[in-house]
């Protein structure tokens, strides 16, 4: 039985709270599993060396940023590590270079290419708990990299896949995923398992338990994810394939996106090649346009809409007055995004159905409608979004 | 033109501090030279750090603590890089294990073993600046070390002796080396030129400047040190080889050690293997003795004294009541060592008897004396040791 326990910032962002850490991760190792313990920053700590770097250019030097930031992870890591050797436990603490963690050279945003585990492999024979930093690797050169936000899941999951651990348990400050925001809809309920498409769907609907780019690495490399809270002993919630679970659920949770804003251009002329314009045009600009809708269109012309996130509408802005497809353009900031997931919605019919009517009751207008296999997601004005996510948790009978 | 400079914590303190540092780095490169730069941590950093190991073990897991330690060292490299690079130019920041330090695996108190100098080389052939990360480096194994205290200045010299640097700047918050301590004796000057060896008496003798392993290391490589403040633009003191210096002064400093404690063992047995007995159940604690003084006795018994630090002091009664040979012994830790330094010893006579007459015209009353070639130490009551190094100083014409 091998174990990767990965513990965010405020799950270490004091002595007391490594030292209940170091509790936890002993509890795991008396039941006779190996241990690999993967350790974010002490919460504050990436911020600070953030302002340290950008004190002195707004874009730093991504090889000396690497440099900096990979040395919140590794005080957490020789912490952790002294604690656990304290309470008797032999232990070892490595890097990300030391755990063989080899990356690309994209400084800030490397992506793992490989994990040598020798030394891992050798440390836990001989009986040791493995504790590395997160969020960090080497490059074939020799320098630090960094895997950017949400880095130390990654490394987790990437660590779990290598080693083919039995478990992959991200711990956080949250009991795990739920049905949608607790503090919109006091009845919402934590999920007892969930299939990795559905959290891709609530993660990108905004619900932050985890980053997409650790779901999708624990899903390609097929790691079963447990995401859990370090404060209590909960049970969490599992993330694993659909296949692994019986039941699966018509819907699963309700995610609400505040951070979108709606662009829409009316009497775009309806020939080939227009869309690709406009949205090539805003990927050179790296703005993440995440819904897009396009209707069949009359008299030569259509409306195409699109949303992006709020804080680079201004620069999408910018970049639709230089088009010359893009005439009539209106822009909306004040959305909201709600989405409803499920892989139930596979198989039955009437779940759009029942959103649509739903929203409809409570005279909550439809902006935009998208829909995937498994998700339903409506643009409506900002002021009714905690609203419909009440009534659609309802809906679905999600307090249930 | 390959000039190794290193900046100690004070001079890092603070990013305005780091600016100015940068500032400095830049000014040196502007001559056309090679620059190399190594730095401490910022000061309070270390201290802050070795709080967060000893909160779980007073005696913390070693490599932990190192790979702890060490991210100090690591976050002031990455920041001044950060900072040459925004000012214009090229410039790579390596940890110890980067820069190739090879140390034996000793941890907290490593000792350099060999530099592997070829990633340096190539980024000085290159252009660059290179910024290394002080007091530490790495084992055969892979695991981080240090160097223990004044480990960054031995990073700086050792690095100046495997790159066959022309020049290594150690920069602190004084200005260089003193004839004596500026607070007690006000016409105290600084010198502009000091040997090795004498160096090494004044450090011995409580003159903190620099450690003694750095002066070693820079005496047996032959390395060239500079000792100047990061705070201002005045010229420091070169510490090199006599020959390097025409005119030997006879007298260089007066040091002042405040930190000493006297045993004295009346009527010891006088054969042989005695004195062997004693010491070695000192050295067996660890406890570092300073001066020893035995004379010829009689009556087959004789008297014997040294120092140990104030602080070795309970240990050492605790050591000396288990030697049958210690049956009466005194202890004092009411004094202080006062010392005279200068190669012009070895070849003026009467530079011991100006010591003795001066403090005799004072009424200090000598407790102990020790000579070496280039030093004479005294042991006098505590309440006169200011005094004693304010009369030395001018019975040398030191302010002249």
């Amino acid at each position: 039985m091998l174990i990767v326990q990965k513990f965010g910032g405020t799950s270490v962002g004091t002595l007391e709270r490594i030292e209940a850490v170091a509790q936890r991760v002993i509890e795991t190792k008396n039941t006779g599993a190996d241990v690999v313990v993967v350790v974010s920053a002490m919460s504050g700590v990436t911020n600070q060396l953030v302002e340290y770097g950008e004190h002195f250019s707004k874009q730093p030097n991504g090889v000396a940023m690497d440099m900096l930031l990979s040395s919140g992870e590794q005080v957490t890591t020789a912490i952790l590590t002294i604690a656990l050797n304290a309470k008797g436990y032999e232990c070892v603490g490595l890097t990300g270079a030391m755990a063989g963690i080899i990356t690309d050279d994209i400084h800030t945003k490397a992506r793992i290419e490989k994990i040598n585990t020798s030394r891992i492999k050798s440390e836990l024979k001989a009986g040791k708990i493995v504790v590395v930093a997160g969020f960090q690797g080497i490059d074939e050169k020799g320098d630090i990299t960094t895997l950017g936000r949400g880095g130390s899941d990654l490394s987790a999951v990437a660590l779990a896949g290598a080693l083919d651990a039995d478990l992959c348990e991200i711990f956080t400050d949250v009991d795990g995923v739920y049905t949608t925001d607790p503090r919109i809809e006091p009845k919402a309920k934590k999920l007892d398992v969930i299939s990795y498409d559905e959290m891709l769907e609530l993660a990108s609907s905004g619900a932050k338990v985890l980053q997409n780019r650790s779901v999708e690495m624990a899903k390609k490399l097929n790691v079963k994810l447990v995401t859990r809270s370090s404060f209590n002993h909960n049970e969490g919630t599992l993330i694993a394939n659909e296949e692994d679970y019986m039941e699966a659920v018509l819907v699963s949770g309700i995610a609400l996106d505040k951070n979108q804003a709606r662009v829409t251009l009316r009497g775009v002329v309806d020939k080939p090649g227009i869309a690709a314009e406009i949205f090539s045009a805003l990927a050179s600009k790296n703005i993440n346009v995440d819904m897009i809708i396009q209707n069949v269109g009359h008299d030569g012309t259509t409306n195409l809409g699109f949303t992006v996130p709020q804080n680079e509408l201004e620069i999408a802005k910018e970049t639709m007055q230089k088009l010359s497809a893009a005439k009539h353009v209106e822009y909306d900031d004040a959305i909201v995004k709600v989405s409803v997931v499920g892989v139930g919605m596979k198989s039955h019919s009437g779940v759009a159905c029942t959103a649509f009517e739903t929203l409809a009751k409570e005279g909550i207008n439809i902006q935009m409608i998208s829909t995937s296999e498994i998700k339903i997601s409506v643009v409506v004005d900002q002021k009714y979004g905690e609203l419909a996510v009440r009534v659609l948790h309802e809906a679905y009978k999600l307090d249930k």
